[in-house]
């Protein structure tokens, strides 16, 4: 069996976006079962946690023994296991590969910049200066990836594994109305979101933080 | 043959961090022979390249036709044809796997703000009020990546891909003293150093780099 960390409590502006969501994504595409190990903040912080993740984040994967951390490693080692994930031959696995660290290193980096002054940093004085240099190199970013998108439904002429990392990416913007401005990304997010394994993920994901909703609206 | 895109000319700073070079010296570690294709801007910036690499950068990697880009994706392509970066078994792939995202996701985006700042952004005025947090943030995720390494040589029990990713990406920090503050950290990016492979794959980049070198120091 199959087991993934996941957080107890996360504000609510993370809430469809913790790194798990894209673990779970991948194992339900995969058909994958899976438990879920619900940690609270104390459980993070615990030596024998960190001994596996040095960082203290979720997700961490556990089979038979065997720990993984890194949602991107773990997406990858269940892409491994079933091709609706990843072609088998070794061009098809590399090209996937390819997409999967694109989303990660060459696209991610700029929507962090991006969100971290929406979410974090707004009230701080060089946030205000910072932003137009970040939402500019940002929609220079996507304009980029919109072109490689034009035409096509998937960033290969199948859904991969890198798919589902590139739009789990965009999906950090949404409290924004910037996707929007490029269609063929607006588009490529709404497929990948209407996926039944995506809302099936989706669901179980909110399902954790379904109770702090309703405290939070009572409060 | 393999063919790896590189830069004609990159500004002093960027001379030993360009991302090809960590591509060589996979390419040296796994005995792998290579030939360079030195791109000019036009070149980076010309369809056919865009085609290839949507946000115009290097290296693209070449064999037989076969095109790739991402420098994580190419190692990692490398890496599953030579045992020297990658073990064989499914879980030593899947840990090697785990620390090149580390490398590139939880550890190079503290770097990347940290030299923003010292390379680009120095003479904002926002930046002198990012610094003190950013520099706190690394600071805290280097000691994470430390406690990893006290009395290990490696990430894992012998080199791997994972190595070389997160010693190129702390190499990134060479013209502060920060990673001298972690000792643990120091003496693994001088193990790294240290090895055949990357001495070679050095003064291969460098080479690139030696005319302008000597026309800036004559200027």
């Amino acid at each position: 069996m199959i087991h993934l960390s996941v957080l107890k409590w996360v504000p609510p502006f993370a809430r469809g976006s913790v790194k798990e969501l894209r673990v779970r994504w991948a194992l339900e595409e995969a058909g994958l079962p899976y438990k879920e190990r619900v940690l609270t903040p104390e459980d993070q912080n615990a030596a024998a946690y960190r001994a596996v993740q040095p960082f203290g984040q979720v997700p961490v994967y556990e089979e038979d023994g065997f720990q993984l951390f890194e949602s991107g490693a773990i997406v990858l080692h269940i892409a491994e296991k079933s091709e609706a994930l990843m072609p088998r031959d070794a061009q098809g696995r590399a090209r996937t590969m390819q997409w999967m660290f694109a989303a990660q290193t060459s696209v991610q980096p700029s929507i962090d910049q991006v969100t971290a002054l929406d979410l974090f940093y707004g009230e701080e004085e060089w946030a205000a200066l910072r932003r137009p240099g970040a939402e500019e190199f940002l929609r220079r970013r996507l304009g980029q990836l919109a072109g490689r998108l034009e035409g096509r439904e998937w960033l290969e002429d199948r859904f991969t594994a890198g798919d589902l990392m590139m739009t789990t990416v965009l999906r950090d913007l949404r409290h924004r109305d910037i996707v929007a401005g490029f269609p063929a990304l607006a588009a490529y997010v709404k497929r990948a979101e209407a996926r039944p394994a995506f809302q099936r993920a989706l669901a179980a994901h909110l399902a954790l933080y379904a109770d702090a909703e309703k405290a939070e609206a009572a409060a």
